[in-house]
């Protein structure tokens, strides 16, 4: 079945814009109509303007330039400045908040000829309290958190594209909860002036798409370097580690059932499989995110905690910056330095493994709107700066989306993207369309 | 002769205070009275409202809080935001800009009782075109950069504290110059929320005072931690590692003789002083640096590149920016990796000695106003996310400022101060005032 427009991915619009069958207009249209239908049980966008995203795109159909994502509607968290919208960091303190201009993220995504669909729901300052957002199948569960609208924006096919971030697991675990592909890239790659800091030791950008040749594709976009197709050619099978980590326990019948599955699908396929237990320091990893963490975030938050501390909600109040303010100085540094040993420890591990297969979470977005789900099966990757992308490989209960995570060396990227490929493809997952 | 009110240390005001013996707003209003003297000569202020200022020193003085930075007027580097005054980042572009939050070292700051005097010049987006400030013993030479305004408002008593930043020497050169402390805190340590990012993996805050005391003081504040008396008891003499560095032949005779001067001093004193060759690695350091910080600086600067790129100097264009384009994102990662580990090299050559003592600049601040002298002799410690303080302990031509740099370990900045205050005392260098 042929899809509709808004089910393309990035690169078949690019490709179908290039090739005169459609325009950045008719996508931008599309998506319109079917978040106009969709948005009320979604409700994905803290901001969109269609007259300015129809504007946007009339403009790039109008221009001579063709950049890498030409014609392409991006959603983006609403952490990220943007000149032409709000940004209110996902708490009233900010309502109605314009900045003044472009994060150099979304900079990036214009200099490339994406256009700026809207700025999709966010958690309180990108930490646990909800925004409004629903999971697309359904309203009685959570889309995940913090990047809960980018998630489900992309999942319910409103756009092909978002940009999320991750300080603990705000990518990784509502891309899996949405059905998407989700990255989290080494640590430092991705620049993030403009960007909301949460903690600043952990935050990274996070993409969020249906395709893995989209994520490689947008990445190479907001890194600033020349866009490069994926290599034609797969990769070899590779080492793989299966880390069921030590909170295994938690995950439900899907998630188990998945990972084991997929190993066993690997190992056919000819890759080298094998269990990884981490080594004994990494028991410990929680706990050190957390330190690190909340130490940061609290002191971030200064000028809402001088000025509108009565706005900020308890669920915040009680635990990110609860803990965040009663840390010492050592203890955080302590953890810190914790931290970067694990990253060697990592280092030595991936000597024997090529790529880490692991749960995205704990299982299936779970039901209740006042909590955004574990984000355990994160931390530990994101207080190591190594890549991961989770893959939507599987279904649980109620037809809802399991992904499987994917997890390599930091400075690796581009190797974790044709290792997603490769396992992508043994599942017959379709880059276009969903 | 006793000082004048306007030449207190931070340390000293609070304590006035405290014994009722003055109030914030005579502080205040003594700097203001200064800086209206000085200031056509000087031109540290980008932004100075003298009626904000004492509106700010009359709520301190009828509020019952006392917090330990109560009363003590602090100049802002014009690339952190404020609330109450614009901020322009050194460029036109950004004129008038007036930001809608506090960064989170100016709300701890505030939190902490100190009030903001104004916004202090910065080169444009901290880089190398220079600002208006001139230097204030003459007015031919550059105050450094590029936390010029910082620097030669506190070297002239303008204020006693401002907070600058530093990527490569944008710091420890101007406090050098202006004869001031100017300490750089271990890379992470200090929270960037709501500062302009000029290159992530290098940026820190940086703190300009006239003593040690005092900028053990603010760093407390900064990292928002209960503040702590440095011990009264005087460190040990230290392990001193005297390193002259590959660029030593581009210093004067008055360096050279600064940095011969302080090694027998401190040897007389009782430390074990020997000569400090780096490994051969770190003669890349330089070339390494300038990738990272270009790469990233580029990729920050999207959005004036998009929309403003005629309005950027071309010192800017043809340096900084071009080379940052430039670079392929493997030389970017390469240069990453190879500072991950000089880092690491670094660390083991501090088993062997507690501080280095190594020259803040080539020699006094230079005729010219086009630039803002050499930052190579800051670029290695900035890349090996070291802490390090300029003193300011000797004279140069024309009875210009020289300062000495120590550098200890990572983490390990509270030996630094106790290290500082050790090295300061051999030379008599009073704390307050100057």
């Amino acid at each position: 079945m042929k899809p509709e427009l808004h089910e393309l991915t990035a690169t078949a619009i690019v490709a179908a814009i290039a090739n005169g069958k459609t325009s950045s207009e008719a996508v931008t249209r599309a998506c319109l109509e079917h978040i106009a239908q969709r948005e009320p049980q979604v409700q994905a966008w803290q901001f969109l303007d269609p007259d300015l995203a129809i504007k946007q795109a009339k403009a790039l159909d109008a221009g001579s330039s063709r950049g890498p994502l030409h014609g392409v509607p991006v959603g983006i968290k609403d952490i990220i400045d943007t000149a032409d919208m709000p940004t209110e960091y996902g708490t009233p303190i900010h309502a109605g908040h314009r900045p003044h201009m472009d994060a150099a993220c979304v900079a990036l995504t214009r200099r490339a000829g994406g256009l700026i669909m809207g700025k999709t729901v966010t958690t309180e300052f990108a930490n646990r309290h909800p925004g409004k957002t629903m999971h697309p199948q359904d309203a009685r569960r959570t889309p995940g958190g913090s990047s809960s609208g980018s998630a489900a924006a992309v999942g319910d096919c409103m756009v092909p594209l978002a940009v999320g971030t991750q300080t603990t697991g705000s990518t990784i675990r509502p891309a899996a909860y949405n059905g998407c592909f989700g990255y989290r890239p080494t640590w430092g790659d991705l620049r993030l002036a403009g960007v909301m800091e949460a903690a600043g030791s952990l935050d990274t950008l996070g993409l969020i798409a249906r395709s893995v040749e989209d994520i490689a594709l947008y990445r190479n976009v907001l890194a600033g370097i020349a866009t490069e197709a994926m290599s034609s050619v797969p990769c070899a099978p590779p080492r793989v580690g299966v880390c069921r980590t030590q909170f295994w326990d938690e995950t439900d019948d899907a998630t188990k059932q998945g990972i084991e599955s997929c190993a066993a699908t690997m190992s056919a396929a000819g890759a080298k499989v094998s269990d990884l237990q981490l080594p004994p320091p990494f028991d410990a990893i929680d706990e050190i995110h957390q330190r690190i963490s909340s130490f940061e975030f609290a002191r971030n938050r200064s000028w809402e905690l001088n000025h509108h501390a009565d706005r900020i909600s308890e669920t915040l109040r009680n635990n990110r910056l609860k803990h965040g303010l009663a840390y010492s100085f050592e203890e955080y540094r302590e953890a810190r330095a914790q931290a970067e040993q694990l990253r060697l420890l990592l280092d030595d591990v991936f000597r024997d493994c090529d790529v880490i297969l692991t749960p995205s979470a704990a299982g299936v977005a779970p039901i209740g709107l006042n909590a955004t789900g574990s984000a355990a099966f994160s931390s530990i990757w994101t207080a190591c700066h190594t890549p991961s992308m989770t893959l939507p490989l599987f279904k649980g209960a109620n037809n809802l989306p399991i992904g499987v995570q994917l997890v390599t060396r930091r400075d690796s990227d581009r190797r974790l993207f044709e290792f997603a490929r490769w396992t992508a493809a043994l599942y017959g997952v379709k880059t276009t369309p969903r």
